[in-house]
């Protein structure tokens, strides 16, 4: 009976996905969903990444959490369009359900963009079942949360197109070995391409911006 | 439409709850649920006390992940017994649900002990929704998860008896600020007990065992 709601939620969810993805792609935007546990830094690399995609690059960000504003104030001044979505009030969401993005996207407005990010609600667990019409999906994971997370939470390695395993600077001070959550996350998705960055120190940030600008191309020159 | 579901999800294991919370108060076990993000250290924390509680109380754990037994082969060296939870067969649910529980509690046995950890699934905000019958809840935040986070996920720090700010010996290498964090907690939570602690190092470790062995004391004198 639970497993029949969880079907119809989702299959309700995949028809409201569609929509999304045609008004997407009838604007001729990229759209990145962004997912990973709370606090590993999504909007930390978005504020340090979109800085360099503007002014060619005109993006947009939908940023969810439950609860403040904290997130849209600080994407703010990187000049990207952002709106904050507050999920208290849809009882507290634990992710973005594609009627909820839907909804901020058509407010946002995606007719000028070229690319639209979607910051996920800090959930390693429930934003991977959720298709939003999203062209990829990102994951990230930060080095203090340990190698095993992969294994631990593998959907969401397997649903994403990339990961990024962000924090590396701070790889002196832990117990962490990087390659074997490299190699964690290829064994429940062996092709998945792994950006290793440091947000904070700008490390690593450039062949991640490259994915994306080139995404991005691809997406305007289909058009 | 969406919201009568959950209310009636919520409902349901309401009524499975109380069924968990007379068998423990039958068998005189004092239940805590741990809940925190992914890599938060729920499990380091558990490893260094439970060693420290042996073999004067006896320590049950019921370990949720989506995946893996890694935390509980980890935990099975302190002494304590443990069964690990996979909700993979439930449908990769992101939180205990209190049939869950039940259901893995009875198979554990909880006549021979006195205090059961229920390490949740690693996610700031299902489990929160969900009571399993416990006697307390307590949420873990790491360091590295940045202050904002009671602000942002406030359920589950209002439902909370007593928080937990992990990791502290990373404090140097990090932007955070301890003070801010504990102010955030008590600013959705005012009364909330918070022990800063270092899994790891084991500093801060004593006032939170303390806090443990006099609940699990108050309810065995309650018997």
């Amino acid at each position: 009976m639970e497993i029949n709601i969880q079907k119809n939620v989702l299959e309700a969810n995949e028809t409201e996905a569609d929509r999304n993805r045609k008004y997407f792609n009838e604007n001729n935007v990229f759209v990145l969903n962004m997912m990973s546990s709370p606090g590993s830094g999504k909007t930390e690399t978005l504020c340090k990444t979109l800085t360099k995609l503007a002014p060619k690059i005109r993006v947009g960000v939908l940023v969810g959490d439950i609860c403040t504003t904290n997130d849209a104030d600080r994407l703010a001044v990187t000049g990207a369009k952002v709106l904050q979505i507050n999920t208290d009030q849809f009882g507290g969401d634990c992710h973005l359900a594609a009627h909820v993005v839907e909804k901020y996207a058509l407010e946002l407005g995606c007719e000028d963009l070229d690319l639209l990010i979607v910051e996920n609600i800090g959930n390693l667990v429930c934003p991977a079942e959720f298709d939003i019409g999203e062209d990829a999906k990102a994951v990230m994971l930060s080095v203090t949360e340990g190698e095993d997370k992969p294994l631990k939470y593998p959907v969401i390695f397997q649903v994403a197109d990339i990961a990024i395993l962000n924090k590396i600077d701070l790889l002196p001070y832990l117990d962490f070995d990087a390659g074997l959550a490299v190699e964690n996350m290829k064994k429940v998705h062996p092709q998945i391409p792994v950006f290793e960055i440091a947000a904070k120190t700008e490390e690593g940030l450039e062949p991640w911006i490259q994915w994306l600008k080139e995404k991005v191309a691809q997406k305007i020159g289909r058009k």
